[in-house]
Parts: C-alpha cells; structure tokens; sequence
C-alpha cells in the first residue's frame, strides 16, 4: 500500500475471481460458470471479418447497432437499454448511481458487497433461508435500492416472476435491481416488466449463455430515466467503454438465437444427467436454473472435495464461508466433462473410505 | 432523471466526447487525434488469428502478455504496470485511489474535472499562463495530488523531464500524476523517474501513437505500491477489464517498435509542414508536441473558423470556453487531409474577405 491511497480505501477488500489457469490445457475448468461450446459461428464470423484498419478510430460510445440487437431479443426500446465493459462494470455503475443505501442477499454475488465498500454504501446483507432461498418478504418496504441474483448465485436457486412483481409493486418508491445473469438456463426474466414498473433495472451478461466471457459485454435495461442515469455515470467514467470488435462480435452473437438456443438446451440436459448422477452418490443440490449446480455430500466436507478434484487436474469452485461451507458450485461443462469428475467422485468417496 | 439517482450526481455534467459520426465515409475526421496510419501489420495478424472459440473463457485479468511487452519497451518491471480499459478508465481508477484533493490545470483534458465531481473530490484548477503554457511553480507543495497532462491538450504544449523532477521532489510527500496520452510525438516520457521517485505516476494509452483507439486500451506505471493501490481498485470494480482480443492485439501492437518508429516519425513531419502552412495564413500555434496543433486566426473567430470547416465536411474540435475559444484543435492527418484542410481555410479566410 503507497502512503497516498484514500484513507476509506485502506480495509478495502477487493473481489476474488475463480482461478484463471493462463494455460487451460488438460484441465477440467469447472470454476467461473464459463460456457463449454463457446459462441456461435456467426460471432466468430463477425470477429474473422473484422477490420484492423477500423481500430484507429474511437468505438461508437452507444454502441447502437449492438443496442438494436438486444432491443430486439428483448422486446425493449433501445434507449431502456445501456451497454457496459460486462455486467461487473454496470453493477459498479448501478452501486455509483443508486447505491446509497442498499440491500442484497447475505449469500449471492461476491462482489455486491466489495462494490458496497469501494463506493461507500451503506449496505444491509439479509441472510438466506434455510433451504438456502431468498425470502422475498425481507426485502420488502425497505428504504433504498434492492438488488438480488436472479437466479441467485452460487446456490442455482431462482424466484418466480410473481415474486419479483410483488416486490416492485412493495417497493414502488424505491429501485429493484435483477441481476440476470444466470437467467436462460430456465428461470424467468423480468425484462418485460420494464414497461409496467419504472423502479426495474435488469442486468444481463453476454459470458454465461451467449459463450462470450472474454469478450466483456454486459448490458442493462429500464425505464428511459434510469437508464439515462446509468448514461450520466458511464459518460462521466469511461465513454468508450466497449470496444470496436467486441460490439460487432456481441451483436452478431446476440443475433443467432437458433445457436443460443441450441446451446442453452444442451447445457439444462447435461444439468438434469448430472444432477440425477450426483444424487445417486448421495449428494444434495438445491433446484439449479442455472449453468453451475451447487452440492453438498453427507459424506465428504465441501473443502476436502474441493481439493481432492483440483489434485485430479478439476476445477470448481469453493466458498470457505457459512452456510455455504459445505457446498462446492460445479459449472456445467460438455457431457464429457461431467463424466469425468463423476469419475473422479466416485473415486474420492471411495479413497475417503466411505 | 429518475426519483432513484443518488442526490450527489443530479448536478453531474458529464463529459462530452468529441463528435463520433457513425459513417466517417467522405468527412476529414479530425477532431479526436486518432491516429492517420492506424495499428501495425502485426496488430492486424494478431487480430485475423485470434481464436473465437477462447472468447469461452475469462480473460487474464492481469494482462500477463502484455504488461510484459510494455515492461520491455518502457524499461520497467511488470509489477510496475496496470493495464485498463483505456486511459480514461486509468485516469478514473486514480481519482478514486488518490483524488481526495487533487490540483490540475484549468485548461487540459476536459475529463478531470468531471473525474473530480464524481468521485466528490475536492478538486483545484489552476489557471494557464498567457502564453497557455502550465507554470510548474505553482504546482510545488501542495497538499494533495497533481495531475498534469505532459503534453497538455488541447494546448500541445509540453514541460520538460527537468522540470517534472523539480515538481516530484518538491512534492515527495504527495502524489504527482504524468498523464502522458500525446507524449509519442515529441515530449519526453516521465517513465525512467519511476524507479527514482515513489511519487511518481505515469499514464499512457494505446489510442493516439499505436493507431488504436477502437481497441480501449491503457496503462499506468509507478512504483509497486502505487501500483498495487490501483490494482486494488481495479479488482474493486471490474477485475475483467480488458477482453482477450484486445491484449493479444494490443501486445502485439506494443511489440512493433519500427512501425510505431515510422508513423509517428509520418505524422512529426506533417506537424511541421502544416504548422509552416497555416503560419503562412496568419495563425499563431503553440508549439506542439502531441499528434494534434492548436490553431488561432487573427482573422476569423474560432467558432466561426469551425462552422465553415464542418459545413466542408471537415471536423475538427472547437471549446466555446475562455481563455481557448479564439482556437481550434486539429489533429494531424494524412498529408492529403491537412492539404484538404489548409485548401478549405484558404476558402474559407477569402470568404471572410480578409
């Protein structure tokens, strides 16, 4: 630490992403809910014929024709719409925005609490219940911007489309943020709620279901006025916030819905194969709707399991924190990644003695 | 607005870019100081074989590859350099780090003092000297950091390493930030203080001397402490910041010396012929050091100046602000382009019958 950091960012305790081997190789990587078939052929069309020689010139800082593309997906008009550098730069900008006073699951995103921190919120962590879900009544008639995971991570669980009306229509005073990250493996979005309730804000991510983490796209809709807000903050941080091959690689990728869907489909089948395997072996895993499913065995502790598959060149993902000690969150990666680290459990169980 | 925006950032004025025409087509663009010749041949290679199918995965968020391309051209340890998206993203991470009360010119990079109000800093303008240069003595022993841009813009002028060093010992107890975006052409870089001064921050970005603005790339260099205060930041708000594609092409923008040699060698030699050129035609400009000349006609006011350019689809950059409203800032182009520009001014001055 240099003797001029701001005093307030002195205890700061930024975010730890999953590992990021640099080389991957032979490794089952298991850990940061990346998507094992990639983008669609048409974004590696868009990136093949992409032009260096455009590079000189700025990026379009509304990125429009990308804009055009999500509006269309979605069913929004392109100025409820704003793009960011991924989701983690609008979350930032959404906790600069609105994140004065604000409340988020005790057990969600690792990051809402370290962005609670750097821009000095005033942040109220609710725990989750039990069975490891998100009671929405507590977050009712709270005074300040609310903001969950929907499906929530890393427990897979995710809330009705009721749930979430109820809450805007509780909270009509103050702002509802969904962060949708997780949402095309089989919950619903809010997204169409955007025209009814103008204290919505919805965030999506292009890393999970569009194959697209090293590209950074993310985006955000609500009504124009909030987004107009985000537009005020990102404009008064970094303008060209997503770059000239990243747009046109995004709105290709956003355009092939036939390959998305293909995908996404391919993913929930391994979930469910999966699932029913793990179960078999005795573990317990909350409903997923989500590319990762989180699970507990009776018979091994969450670190040890941890450990044992990262000796076996496998990579998950584990949380060293209650109540979620006992978990170890598992990316669904191709049918044949999954086969081995079944392997690779019914071995550990069995070296385990039990 | 909306009812949710937090009251601190309702008065906000964004920044505004430089116009960004979505089809440059037949226009002479230059009112950004992108950069004529654009990225090396071996950017462009990097870029026609990257691998879509590893845009699955997250990015490094280090930037290993290319801190180290930087770390050999800059004559600096990796530990030593941050990588961001874009200087601004850069410049932005530092007034959340160290721009508590923070000093800079009152004409400079219109992006400051926008920084300063979203951050809430306290922040301190101090006005040019007649001749628009900055006076370092001003700067010496205050209580908080300084940032200066060497070369300023939109002026193009420059100070000296000396003088540089003076402020740095002058202010060992406090911050000194070298914002040096332009210093390519002409000025002399900061980066060999870096190792002698532990007050000393340096920022560079890839968009003006390696033709790469539509890449969004950045640095920062300055002691390991220094450093590993940005990163903390960094990995407060948006660990991924830079996506794959951008640091394979980027690095190996970077690594091409001779071609970054050539065209910015290209682009001194127009500055001194146009300069000469429109000397001739009675404007006064500083002396420039940056890929950019800032132009006053004794005979035809700045903002009219301007208006006749952009009705000759010509754009360049105009600030309706004293003491610079009597010039326009003009980036260097092709040869052809500044012959395109100094025709239509001809026109334009005997339009003006003077």
């Amino acid at each position: 630490m240099s003797r001029f950091l701001n005093e307030e960012l002195r205890n700061l305790e930024p975010y730890t992403p999953g590992e990021q081997p640099k080389v991957v190789g032979r490794l089952v990587k298991l850990n940061t809910n990346e998507n094992p078939y990639g983008p669609s052929p048409k974004a590696a069309e868009a990136l093949a014929n992409a032009d260096a020689g455009s590079l000189r010139l700025y990026p379009d800082p509304d990125g429009s024709d990308l804009v055009a593309a999500i509006a269309e997906n979605c069913g929004v008009a392109p100025a409820e719409i704003m793009i960011g550098n991924g989701s983690d730069e609008i979350l930032a900008f959404m906790f600069m925005a609105f994140g004065k006073r604000i409340w988020f699951p005790e057990t969600s995103y690792g990051f809402y609490p370290v962005f609670n921190d750097v821009f000095g919120c005033e942040g109220h962590e609710i725990p989750l219940e039990e069975d490891l879900s998100v009671d929405i009544e507590k977050y009712k008639g709270v005074p300040g911007t609310v903001v969950i995971a929907n499906p929530n991570a890393p427990t897979g669980l995710a809330l009705s489309l009721g749930e979430i009306e109820e809450l805007l229509q509780a909270n009509s005073d103050t702002l509802v943020v969904i962060d949708e990250a997780y949402v095309d493996f089989g919950a619903e979005t809010a997204a169409p709620l955007i025209k009814k309730y103008d204290n919505l804000m919805v965030i999506r991510t292009l890393s999970k279901s569009l194959g697209l983490a090293g590209l950074r796209v993310g985006w955000c809709m609500g009504c124009e006025d909030i987004i107009s807000d985000m537009k005020r903050v990102k404009f008064s941080f970094n303008p060209y916030n997503v770059d000239r091959i990243a747009l046109a690689v995004a709105a290709a990728g956003v355009r092939d819905t036939e390959y998305f869907e293909a995908t996404r489909g391919r993913i929930m089948a391994t979930r469910k194969r999966f699932i029913a395997a793990m179960e078999e072996l005795g573990f317990t895993i909350p409903d997923s709707k989500t590319n990762f499913v989180f699970a507990r065995s009776g018979r091994i502790a969450g670190a040890d399991y941890f450990h044992e598959l990262r000796k076996r060149n496998i990579i998950v993902r584990y949380f060293d924190k209650d109540p979620i000690r006992d978990y170890v969150r598992i990316t669904m990666g191709t049918d044949e990644d999954m086969d081995l680290l079944l392997e690779a459990t019914e071995e550990i169980l069995k070296e385990a003695g039990k």
